[in-house]
Parts: structure tokens; sequence; C-alpha cells
């Protein structure tokens, strides 16, 4: 990073929970320079973005629901890097936010869930033809990508494995949507786990949890004072190998959201997934 | 226990693993004294009980399958306390053993389970004739005891609670007894647990556990590798409290096994569970 | 509570992060009535409590700096049951605060740390002969409480206990207060824990960890990501019996200053300690 | 393994308990073959391996004490695939008994410790020359060793790290031997761990552990109840990522040893830790 002119990023969805947190990292990261800070609702026009995201000091970047000017405004600018955007909106608009942004030159990295198959295979030729990267990333936290690795490494070697995530009592679906994507990811490698020895009965229906792919158990459980914790258990003779993390505050994602500014600079094409550039 | 003669035990069951270990335990305890060592099996006759029980120095107590002399012979020794018969066999014949016990002046710890309520209740009728203490103990494990009281004392306070009873691949049955029974503790108590905060969906059925007493959720994992744990979650906002036993080996029994032989000699009548000796 | 008028109460420190989580919990009990907010900062005065809560409408009682005035008001509302006071505030002020609370009828539950043992037995004793409740509370985590009661009773069975205590690496000392206190209520039992096996030794100096009352071993892990975790171990031969406690939020706390709210109008003097009420 | 004439296996070291468990594993492996059993000692001598092992059916091995014609005997089998000796004996023998080996075309596989690094490089200048593979395995648990790979991962991406070790009370050293050299293999890669944020006292000597390579530290349990446990817990904003790992059986180190057995055949080379083989 030495003396590398610091990098544009515009951060659009400024005034939601991930909006803020992403426009305070971009602040503290000496690299990087917040240049804008979009958001669709007409609540916090002209508010300045620092004073939003709870910072002591304001950060001279007024919040806009003006996307196009703002990156014809980031584009224009050849002394710089190429921008790049940070986008945590909603599912209807993030399809054309992304097409905006390339259509620009501007690099988008894509926090908002939602897309369909088909836009996303639609915005990878996008992408391909402008020799542009964009990054989607489903989840920025590099934990729980490090854990899922580590899960698919271990799945080598066991035979037996058994998911539990507990969350607060404020989450309706069962099991979490990353428990599932865990269990997805081990059943890709071809193998059915858990192997019984014995004829298992329930006394109680459910005791034994849910049969996620190739017969991996998901238990889940729900409390208050739990906020997001996800755990992998294998096992094998003599010993158990155990996988957790824990999640307590969204600050969590912010060094996958700056790994991420900075790695879509060297790409060229659409990549999904935040293992692929770790 | 100063200047006060050691206390007689007999051992029935004396070739099971249980047997064997109380074995181990009451040589091992100063003021206990190993007389007899009963097995209705026929391989073990004659041999003596500590190399039997993996002892490295036998202790002169031979394996019989005479239950009635060795009560006799106990029974008729007036400078002892009275002894302790602690039984481990076989739901067929631990009716019978107890009540010849109690016959002959013997206290019974009872640690076979598969007694009938009637039976409790007509062996309660005959130990009160007597006047004879009898201990029938479903679970010798003081520290599963401890949590059990400790989740007790908790639900008075905690309005949501779930459990988690992790278990070697071996065991068929789900949620294992102990769960069943810590959960049918609390719901004694008269409270419903876990009032729903939103309306939850299984995406996988089972995900959420079973449902035992008053809304109380039990996991059951079933791993190699596992032995026996139970895990008690209370949630409240802002905080969860835990409660976990680990059991590693059957040696975990025996000091409530010594505490039931020590507590006995002061009992009149027939008490039920370990609880209630602490 | 039926047919009850609810119990008026004024909140001290009502600009601290306590007091305005105070403020939320008494707004949203249907026993309690907010009265009065105090705070001694410039800053806040006049503001609503609720929205400083950041509760979603206003409670119509501004902030003030002014105690007695409040104290006399709320005194001379013959009407209520008497008013209770709940101080979060400094070492420097609590001692008058309390005096002047009692004086004027007003029941002090003091949750501001620093009184001195004198200053306590003083006002002990300005309690009784007022013959007013006065509870000081330093925690007021049930969760924590009901821990260490169990703590206390499993230690009667347990000879071998460690403490592991988990903090944010914000927090110089260790170990922290709690887990010393833990350690002080298990020692004051009158016995020596963890008696030794073999001679052990510390090939990395501190590998063990610190030594508090009676042979304890308090260990301390600081990190990013961690908020206030503390995890009691007992063991014995074959078994592991675990209280483990995790604080993610100041809500923690509220269940403890309601219970004492509650509680306070039935005591005739100074008690110490939310154990002792519950 | 179709078709694949089984791989002759001698177990040295046959008597001790890693050895009687390395019996049973081969025994049940339909691929290898036990075709000798060696022991040092004179107490087991011509009794059948399977029987000293536990198994219910005796192998027809009987333990010698005769190393050399043993690997003769091996040797001479020209049908075979070449011989396999698993060597579980003692620092003063482990030496000769791999240059024995080898100089008969035996693969020696070593649980054995105690090796020089001089010895060990002359080891692999022997191999080297023989073209023979030689597999010298410190640690024979796949558990452990996919705990140390992916905390190696997860140190790229965390700067704090602590690590909890947790044995039984009859281990001596503090902190354990695996644990120090997970924080070798976290330190080796050249960056230093857990920046202070705050001047840490302890207010009790040893509460924050030990400090091992780079900053990081290692806090050590011992408890009666405990068998073997390291956790590895990293901690980021918002985040803890733990890997844990349970022993409780030696039965854990024979997938390590089967994989050994297996892998050693196509090496040509002395090889240094399970890590490479996985």
């Amino acid at each position: 990073m030495t003396n590398q002119a610091p990098i544009p990023v515009i951060v659009n969805g400024a005034a939601g929970k991930m909006g803020r947190e992403v426009i305070k990292a971009v602040a503290q990261a000496p690299d990087l320079n917040l240049v804008g800070a979009i958001d669709h609702s007409l609540e916090h026009q002209d508010k300045d973005a620092g004073e939003l995201a709870g910072l002591s000091e304001p950060l001279e970047v007024p919040i806009s629901n003006q996307l196009e000017p703002m990156l014809g405004y980031v584009a224009g600018d050849r002394q710089s890097p190429p921008g790049v955007i940070v986008d945590f909106t909603h599912p209807d608009s993030v399809y054309d936010n992304i097409r905006s942004a390339i259509a620009y030159g501007i690099r988008p990295v894509i926090g908002t869930t939602g897309l369909s198959p088909e836009q996303i295979q639609d915005l990878a030729d996008f992408a391909d033809k402008a020799s542009t990267g964009c990054l989607i990333i489903p989840n920025f936290s590099i934990g729980m990508v490090l854990l899922q690795q580590a899960a698919i490494a271990a799945s080598k070697y066991f035979d037996h494995v058994e998911i539990i995530e507990l969350h607060h009592n404020q989450k309706a679906d069962a099991p979490s949507g990353t428990a599932i994507q865990t269990a997805q990811l081990l059943g890709e490698l071809g193998k059915t786990f858990n192997p019984a020895l014995v004829e298992e009965t329930e006394k109680l229906p459910g005791a034994r949890g849910s049969i996620a792919d190739e017969g991996i158990r998901i238990h889940s459980v729900r409390l208050p004072g739990l906020i997001a914790h996800q755990e992998v258990i294998f096992g094998a003779a003599g010993q158990i190998y155990t996988l957790r993390h824990d999640t307590s505050d969204r600050a969590c994602y912010m060094p996958g959201v700056l790994l991420a500014i900075r790695k879509i600079l060297a790409l060229k094409s659409l990549v999904y997934g935040l293992e692929k550039i770790l």
C-alpha cells in the first residue's frame, strides 16, 4: 500500500445497519477513501455519512439518493485507481445497481442477497465483456468461511459429523441458512456421513434433529441471549473435533468487506463467495 | 469415622461392570469392609473379588452365587454395625434380593433399574415395618444430581431453556433417559417454558429438536468419540447460563455409591433418589 | 400485583449506560412507574428520559439534576406505595444519595460500587433506625448469582475446581472481580481444593494460571470478540461438571434490578447482595 | 485394495498399551496382515498377540523378543508387498530398530519419541540410500493435525489467539507438548500475535497464563475427570472462532497408524510428521 493513492469507495445502502458499519470501516482504513454515500431513503438525505455512522467527526460526505451521478463523478477522476462500490441495498435494486456500476467501470462488491441464478449468470457475462471485477459475497464473515474450509478438510478423514447452530429466539427459520450451507459443502464431497451402528428410536419426535445433505444432522437452538453461533462436531473412535464460530456484532463482517475492496481491483470477471479470495 | 468399626458391605452383581467398580471403591475406603461378593453367573465362582475387579492384590473374598447364606452370615455378626448390600443385578431378581436383605436386617443400596411402581411401594411398606433403611438410586452420579438441582434453581428465574444431550452412536434411544428426567424436574415447577416470540418454521423437519415437558426442547447428538454428556442452556436478554455434565468413566458413580452406603445406616425407611441424601 | 398502585421509581444516573437501561426496563414494567430521572451532567438536562433511553415514545419525564426536590416530591405523594430510587452514579456521591433517600423514606437500590465497609456499616445503622429497606447490589446478574450458588453447592462434593474467565481485550485487570469473588465464596467453605497428585512443573511460567483462595486456580483469557464469560469447572474421577455464564448485553442486569425494586418494599434494613433476595 | 495381497505388518512393542491397540486395529483391517509381534519383555513371550490385545479370538501370532529373525522372515517372502513394521518401543532401542528394518527392506512406521535431530538426519540419509520409505510420526492423531492446520489457516486472518489445554491431574508438565507445538506452528508464520490495547495488570500472578511463541498465550487446566483436550481460540471484533480437540481413548490414534502403513509403501525416503501424508 506504500505510495499508492487510496482506493475511492462508494457505499450504497449507507443508512442501513451494514452500510453504516462499512462507512466506519472504510473511514478508518488509510488505503481507502470514502467518496460517496448513497441511500434511497429520503429520511437521511444530506446528512453527513460519518455522523450517521456514529463517528465522532464528520467525513464531509453527504448522503445522496442519486446513484448514477456519483458513479459518473468517480469514474471521471482519472488520477485515482478505479473506484469500488459496496452494495448493501435490496434484492429489487441490486441487479440494476451492479449493471450501472460496471457500465461506469466502478467495481461492485455486493453483500445484498436475493439475486437469481439467471441474474448472476447475466452479470457474469456483462462483467466478462467489460473485463471488470465483480464480487458477490453472501457471507462476509472470514471466520465462518475458515470454519467451513476446516470442516471440508476434516470431512475427508471423519465419517461422522453433526451441526448445532444456536440463534436468538427472534429468528423464525430453522436451520439457519449458514448451517445448511455448511452441510451442503460437506455433502458435495461425495460421501455419505453417519452410517448407523444401531437402529435409532426417537422416544420424542425430532430429538435427533433434522437431516440435511448426505446424512448430516443439524440441530437448531433458539434462546434469548444467544446471538449467532455455529458448531460443527466431528466424531471418531476416541476423539471429537469441534469447530465453533460465534458472532456478536456486525463488526465481524468488516475485515471481509475490506478484503473484498482491496482484492477486486485485480479481478477481471465476476467471482462468487468470500472463500475464492481468501 | 473415628474409632468406629468399618461397615460390612456385600456386593451383589459382583462380576458385572458396575459390581467390579464397587468392589474397587469399597476396598479402597478405610471405613468400609468388603465381606461378600455375590454373582449369579457360574463363570466367576470362587475367583477372588479383588482380582476380578482388577486390584493388584487379592481381597480374600471369593465370588459366590449364594445370597441367603451370605446375608445370614453378615446378619449374625453382632459386633459390627449392620451390613449393607449394594445391588447391581437384574430387573428380574432385584425385588427378591431386596426383600431377603431387609428380612435379614441388611440395608440394600439398589442401583438396578426396572422395579415397577407397585414393587417400589411394596418394598417401602416392607422397609417401614422393619424400620430398615433402603435406598433405590436410579442415577448415582452426584454431578448429574447437582446439575439437575442447579437447573431447578435457575428455572425459577429463566423462562427459556433447551437441553442438548450428546452420547456415543451405540445408544439407540433418543433423548437419553437422564435428559428426559431433567426436563420432567423442570416441568414439575408448574410453569411453561419458551413462550414463542415469532412463528417458527422448520425448513428441515426436526431441526428444532423434540419437545419434552412444558415446552422444553431436547436435542440429541450421537457420534463415535462421545461418551455421555448433558448440557442445559438457559437464556434471557443479554445472558446465557449453561450447566454441563460430562461422564467419561463408571468411576464417576462411586462417590454416590459410597455416600449411599454411609447414609443408609441412619435411615428407617425406603428413600428414592440420590438427591434425597445429598 | 393486581389492583395495586404501581411503585414510583426514580432513576439516579439516568444518562449513564446503566441508567438508560433501567429507564427502559422500568418503563416496560406495568407494576412500576417512572416518576423521576436524575443526572448530574448538564448535557442532558430537560431532555425526555424515554428519548434519551432510546424508547420510541417520550415518557414525559424530563432529566433533572436536582435530587432533593425529586425525593421530596415523591415522598409527599401519600396515595402511592413508598418510592424506590435506583442509583447508578459515582462512588463520590452515592453515600450522600443514599442518606438523603432514606431521610425522605425513599428506598434506595444501589448499583454504584465503591462504598467503603465503614460507609456500608453506617448506612446499615441509618436504615435500621429508619426501618427502611436499602439494597446494595454489586452484581445485578441473576445468572451469575445462580452460577455462584450452584458452585457453592457443588464444592461440597467436588475437591477439584478451576475457573476460566474470558473478557474482551480492553479489560486491563486479571482475574476479573467476579471470578475472584466466585473463588472467595468457595474458599469460605473451609476446605482446601486441588490437592496435588504429582509435582507440577511449569515449562512456561504462568501456564497453570493464578492461585486464588484455598488453591483454586483462575485463568484469564483476553480477546477481541469476547464480551464477559465465566466458567467454573469441577472435576472428579470419571466426570466433569461445568457452570458457565455468558454476558452479551447490559439488558441481562435488568431482571435483577426489577426484582430488587419489587422486593425492597418488604425490607426494613440494609441488605447486601442479590443472592439475599433470590 | 481389490485383488491386492494384504500388507504384512510387524508390531514392535506389542505388549505396550499402544502396541496392543495397533494389533487390534491391524487385525481388523482387511488389507493388512499381522505377521509378527515383538516385545522385549519376557513376561509375555509366546502368548498369542490377539489374546494379549483383548481380541475374542487368537491371531495365531505368538509374541517374540527376536526382532532380526522376524525381519528376515518377512523380507524373504517375495510374494507379498514389502512389509511394514510399526514401532512403539523405547528411545533407547528405536534407532537400532529402524536401521535394522531398513536394512531388511522393511518399512518402519515410528511412534516412539526421543530420537535426536542427529539420529533423524542419519536415518534420513540411510533411508535415502536404500530408497526405502520411513515415517516418524510424533502424534498419530489425525484430529489434532487437522486442528493445527485449521489454526495455521486462521492465523493468517486473525491477529489474536489464545490456547487452553486441559488434562487430567496426573500430568506433571504444563503446558502440554502438543499445545506448545501448536503455538510454534503459528509462531513460524512470522507475525506477532495479541498486540495489547491496554496495559494489563495481573492482580494474581499467572492469571494471564504463559506466553509461548510470538505472544501466544497458553493456559493449562488440570483436573481429575479430564482426559486430553486442546482449544485454540481466535478473536476479532465481533467474532470468536474456536477449534477444539478432545481425546478420550488411544483408539483415536489408529486411523493415523493405518494411514501411515498404507502410505509408506509409496515413499522412497524418510518423512517426518503425519501432516505430510494427509
